[in-house]
């Protein structure tokens, strides 16, 4: 199935039918979520992984009570960097240099620019440009969950502080930005799956500069 | 090749060699990009084509010399509606009524949620939402582009008021947020093709809830 077929295939599953989604298929979506790009590479997100019932059960009370949260099987959590502060550089540039075997000091000139960035912007600019980043990993987590016939419903719809509180995001500096749970659609059941998939017209969304 | 393999072949080209992308490959990279998900599918950003020799030059010199402009044979430009206004509401439901047959009133509820929403926030936070929509379907055309072969390079080093001035973007409603060329990777010059990519370990970037 190529990459088109694969978008087609699908769409954000109003309803899941409960069935558990195999490990293995977790472990590749994650790991595709894992691999994408990022802003100079620094990853400024984390993604938490939601199997616990009761948990979810708390969640969907938080966000807007969509059935999706309880009825699939995983359920992942982007959360962006509430910051970019020099821990987090210092952290980055020591595990660069010892993937890339090379000294720490080959990338001062690197890691004073990153410095730089962090500290011109204020708090607020920070997290949202970590969050852009962590929306580019959530797209890309939503085309490899597709390529293994894994439903996927991308969701803001949730009170993100409330959903901070709940799982402790605020100690680990880290705020939800958005949601996606991994299960099958219950085609049943959801009036969505009926319905053709509508995107603005080619001329109108590309346009010839 | 499936997805994992896809994003381990792909990694930010820092030198391209100028071969030119066949248009077929465009084509199926711009449709991924348009078969993206967005938030209630509202598709809040367009995409620009660039392919002008004399258009990339003058867009290299406001985006930090960056040689992969030129080098590319094709610019694509992600661009964010700069607010979310009550027309593109209209447009948006009207479309959608049309595609799926259905008469335009069947989408008041919705469309008065969309208005809604619009009409809280300031252009701003509008802009900032769009722009996070558009960061998804980088991430799609990223995928897309490395499952054609094709190399692309995510750019955010730009100064975004020029370029929007450059292609004369606030007239049309749209700021700029991300820049991809595409093209092919000059792998004799360059010094990043050789090193191995980097990427949180795991266990620090799948947090267990």
């Amino acid at each position: 199935m190529n990459i088109l077929e694969t978008l087609n295939w699908r769409y954000a599953a109003k309803r899941m039918n409960g069935q558990r989604v195999p490990s293995d298929k977790i472990e590749r979506i994650l790991e595709a979520i894992r691999l994408a790009p990022s802003s100079m590479g620094l990853q400024p997100y984390a993604v938490l992984l939601i199997e616990d019932e009761e948990m979810k059960k708390q969640i969907r009370a938080v966000a807007n009570n969509q059935p999706q949260i309880e009825e699939s099987s995983h359920l992942l959590v982007f959360a962006a960097w509430d910051n970019i502060t020099p821990d987090h550089i210092e952290d980055f540039i020591s595990h660069t240099a010892s993937e890339r075997n090379m000294p720490v000091e080959n990338l001062a000139a690197f890691k004073n620019t990153l410095l730089g960035i962090a500290e011109h912007n204020t708090q607020e600019q920070n997290f949202n440009w970590a969050a852009r980043q962590a929306y580019i990993a959530f797209g890309v987590g939503l085309v490899a969950a597709a390529t293994e016939k894994v439903d996927a419903t991308p969701m803001e719809g949730f009170d993100a502080a409330a959903l901070d509180k709940l799982l402790g995001l605020p100690a680990k500096g880290l705020r939800s930005v958005t949601l996606m749970p991994l299960g099958y659609r219950d085609a049943e059941n959801d009036w969505l799956v009926k319905l053709p998939k509508v995107r603005r017209q080619k001329e109108k969304f590309v346009l010839e500069a």
